[in-house]
């Protein structure tokens, strides 16, 4: 059998890019990171080295940084589809793009008591992330987060699992849950007020997550999903990914001391990883979605 | 349209496992980063938070210490393979296994001229990986390694490439090349000399990424698939993921001083990512063997 | 010259330790990295191997864990003084503890518009650390805070600055000017308001990064510390550490766009970094109790 | 009491900087990561913004790559050398310099069995150190490694230690010992084979590691410092810190296999740190050079 070039992309990854709107003295910040990716018959590229049709992945840098100006930030969605339709639209070989945007939040500076203009501090918590494919198969928007550090001091049980000759831990009906939710949803639309649903998104998962007694992070999860899919029909699916960061009671009976569920040691590996698709029943199959807002290897 | 539960797997990530052979006075040493995930019908701990027929990921864990010891580490591969044929084989839910191990190597302390009996320095450089999938589809097995980073300081160019109005990167015909290779194979069958074949595999690559005069990283990467599928006809096709991490000649002239590729500064952020499948023609389609290796999410 | 043991400590870095307050449905959380050190006349244990004068470390990380239930977590100084007091006092070879505390921050989970009882999201942002130190030279209280990332939009010059032949820079009136700020401060005293005083030394920090006109980072920090020390007697010195994260405006002049101090790209490396002591004149030379709170190599 | 400036120093850190020698087809690499600081009166930069004694980390940066084509880099002390004398000579408010640098190793790729000419792996392992100060006390040089990685499978003893009412651990005669060794040697003269004496401290490290049969970490620790000061006249003394990185025999007896020393489980956190100087008696103190080429804050 002949060797051939299978599926392929190429791109410029993790431009950092600030984009600060000064038009008042009230400026406003986005802070990105940028990576582009793209398809389409570059095969000389590989098997000849002929790079007549390669679009440098320096200019796609640029591009990114010009199209932050002239184009603006409105959303990280809506700056992913801005460029990816831009590169398939107007560089005459590229046949697919691929966007993916992290973004990291920022929040004013308190100064007597006032926002201020022009200072932020960095505000950690989760990042918000975009992959955004335009191609043959349409255009498709996948939102996210990920790093959004939750933890729960009680309403958390684990019990009657499956045991064999290896298992020896012991059922519990009350310990901490916390895990580092890696969220990704896929919308069905191109029509959205991005940053609206994004905050709405966040907002049921942590509700799900605080209030739901749970029996088990799966379960959490899928309430998690639920909740959105009700809420937000321009939501197709949801995939979650969570860690389940262990927190065990720290044995203090050694010692003489009780320890009521007060002190835990915070594990850093291994770690349990629970990973599931919520989806719409008779949706129509959204693999290729999926694959192509995925990177390939 | 009602709301379902799509693909979902779970289990322990990231145990960090150490096997010491001391049957001699000569130790050998394996040191592993081994994490686990089950499928099957688990609906009922998403759905009502019924976990009777979950294995508990700390069970999971406890297994892969157990057999490194009953078992033994004969090479990464083989160790996947008895760990996912077990959770397949003997516990009755589960319908699938996907185990993913990072391997970290040591060399052997070199005290007055002669290698040492039970002491080693770890190594560096790559990362040996292995993805293997027992399930419905048959036994999948994904070689690889990540992060063996390459440099060559001559013999690479960049040239003859599509502009746009975004376009000023100039031409070179004489720069750095640099990369860190993620690469994973997948083989076609499940008797294989492991490590004779991983060695054999690294070789090859690093001898096309040093002798080919490179137009592209995409060539250097096609040829690099192609010699290991030329030679190893027990692997059905690659997946090659390469950064070109830029090393930019620093420009010295501003200081009337000759820079003729000397002086380089190395960038972290941004860098061109070259991403390829390199297969074989008529192959049977390999998603669902890719995709049952690789997680969900 | 004999060969000699110079200075020397151990003990048991980066035990995770989270407390839980459950004695009302709203409970409390504290999530602390402890450190602990012992010093003291342990050459035996480095000359013959002789260990019966050594607190083993396990035990240094059980006495955290135990002293967590048992004194509670008012603030990282009060439970770095209980731990080292302990070791001095109780532990009899022990001359001296030096005790490291990173505290990461948490903010309740708004559910329906209110603060959930026992539900958080990782604040991210800065970390709180605490350096104490009880010994021969007395007790010693080290405050601090770390990757606390600030950035203003404007309101920050560079200019009048030497040059020599290899200087290339141009001179700026308005660019952007961001720091990851490493601060730590020496109480004079162990009568503290502790939490107070850290809510008030950063909220000062940050108005005077906001509201200086900035000609210099330098002159940044030095308005920081005097407005620390002027505020807070019980307060002998700053030590501050701030990299220059660089912005640098990208040049879309290029491309026929302006770029009025609107479109930066972040970078990660290399970047300036300042280090400064604000102090008191005349105070007592501080350099005992900064090296009593640090470590030795 | 009035508000002062304490000690202070400014720079540029982490200039990334690759040279390549290729006067011959054999070509030479050495990757280094460039930190410059300087010290003199630059107070007018703090007190009131005045810059203009003030050279600015863009030049410094300059300089350094300046420097690596016109001076060359026999070897990273040497190299530091050379820009620290060149601040403190050639720049006249400057007072003071410290140059810290890491150097980055590779090693040929192997291609038919033979080296190649311009390609190499990077080489993993251990980081190779410099801190060089030029100042009022003369020149210093520290040397230094960091995250070397040794772990011996037998060979290591802990036992006869103190105990308190916190105390668990069993003693042990036979443990894996690991570490990540960071140490630093000073130098008593600036005529030095620089390379050579490297690598011969890294060598007798290594086998004291290895060899000594250790009843703790600091015994290992005072013999390797110790074979160092024998062999070497031309370094005065030594700063290690060595983290105790535990790696835990896996209790398989649950499950009814012996595990006689032959599966681990490593731990990343907490982990013992041990901290010691190995100086020779009667020497000049030493603080003010180890505290010359140590940052300030």
């Amino acid at each position: 059998m002949a060797i051939i070039l299978g599926d392929h992309q190429y791109g410029k990854a993790e431009s950092r890019l600030v984009r600060i709107y000064r038009d008042s003295p009230r400026h406003e910040i986005r802070d990105l990171n940028v990576s582009t990716a793209l398809r389409g018959p570059f095969e000389a590229a590989y098997l000849t080295g002929d790079q007549s049709k390669v679009l440098p992945t320096d200019t796609q840098k640029n591009t990114a940084y010009a199209f932050a100006k002239s184009k603006g930030i409105e959303s990280i969605e809506e700056f992913g589809l801005d460029l990816a339709r831009h590169f398939v639209a107007d560089i005459d070989p590229v046949e697919g793009a691929r966007i993916e945007i992290e973004e990291y939040a920022w929040e004013r500076a308190i100064v007597d008591g006032a926002e201020h203009d022009h200072t932020w501090l960095r505000k950690g918590q989760e990042i918000r992330t975009a992959a955004v494919t335009v191609g043959a198969s349409g255009e498709h928007v996948i939102g996210g987060l990920k790093d959004l550090v939750l933890l729960k001091s009680t309403g958390s049980e684990f019990a009657g699992f499956l045991s064999d000759e290896f298992t020896t831990l012991p059922e519990t009906h009350d310990r901490v849950m916390a895990t580092a939710l890696d969220a990704k949803w896929r919308y069905s639309s191109t029509a959205v007020a991005w940053d609206e649903v994004y905050a709405d998104v966040k907002k049921l998962m942590v509700k799900q997550f605080a209030t739901l007694q749970s029996l088990a992070l799966q379960q959490t999860l899928w309430h998690m999903g639920t909740a959105v899919l009700e809420a937000h029909p321009e939501i197709a699916e949801l995939r979650l990914k969570a860690p389940n960061k262990h927190h065990f009671a720290y044995d203090l009976g050694r010692f003489g001391i009780d320890n009521n569920n007060e002190v835990f040691t915070a594990a850093d590996r291994p770690y349990g990883l629970i990973e599931a698709t919520i989806t719409r029943d008779g949706a129509p199959d959204s693999g290729d979605a999926w694959r192509a807002s995925a990177g390939l290897a």
